[in-house]
């Protein structure tokens, strides 16, 4: 599970989305943020983060990959470059230009070691720094 | 739900179960680990913070507060100075003496502003430093 988080990273750091939904399950469901409609299937999780891991957004681990159970989490900052309409992928109001998101991911894996639930914590609001 | 946060750690790191245990429902619960037994109600998180937040063991908060509908999730760094068997109020076989143990936590609250559910993350083998 910790091996799968570094490949993510590694994988959203490099736009590489089809790496990134070979790390989860047939069945997975992103929420990203927490709260937000689910996104349901390979092919939607596909979609989302060709959207989401694109030059000019980069992830930086915060804290240790934490493990409990079939669960794991993590802190991080995004770094957004040139935010625009189009580059938004989240439901959620993000300004427009250059930002730094601080969040909270989980991810629950299943038996196989693949990926079944992301959801992504933060608020438009309270933890979005412009930069 | 950042200031309950904040006064969470005060409380915590002034070894004042009850001002923590002021800052949950009635009906609230903790699982500490992810996983292990849930403690149910105030009389139980009262006995588990009298047992955790102890001189000797200190929070430090690691990344900032996220925020996500009713929930809330942040790092931490538990330090834990001359650990002994009565002072392992966890389910996990943790090593005696001295130790840094990375922690996520989740918060989640009611309409009143009160925490229902305190979940923690983190694994016995995976997320402790012996210091």
């Amino acid at each position: 599970m910790i091996q799968t988080v570094k490949t993510y990273f590694e994988c959203f750091n490099s736009a590489n989305p089809r790496g990134i939904a070979d790390l989860f399950a047939k069945n997975a469901t992103v929420q990203d943020p927490y709260g937000a409609p689910v996104k349901a299937g390979k092919d939607a999780i596909m979609e989302y983060y060709k959207g989401a891991a694109k030059k000019g957004t980069q992830l930086v681990q915060k804290s240790p990959t934490v493990v409990s159970q079939n669960r794991v989490a993590f802190a991080m900052t995004v770094v957004v470059e040139a935010m625009n309409k189009e580059k938004n992928v989240t439901d959620a109001d993000l300004p427009l230009g250059n930002m730094e998101i601080d969040v909270i991911d989980m991810f629950e894996f299943d038996d196989d070691g693949k990926i079944v639930t992301m959801t992504a914590y933060w608020d438009a609001e309270l933890n979005i720094r412009k930069t």
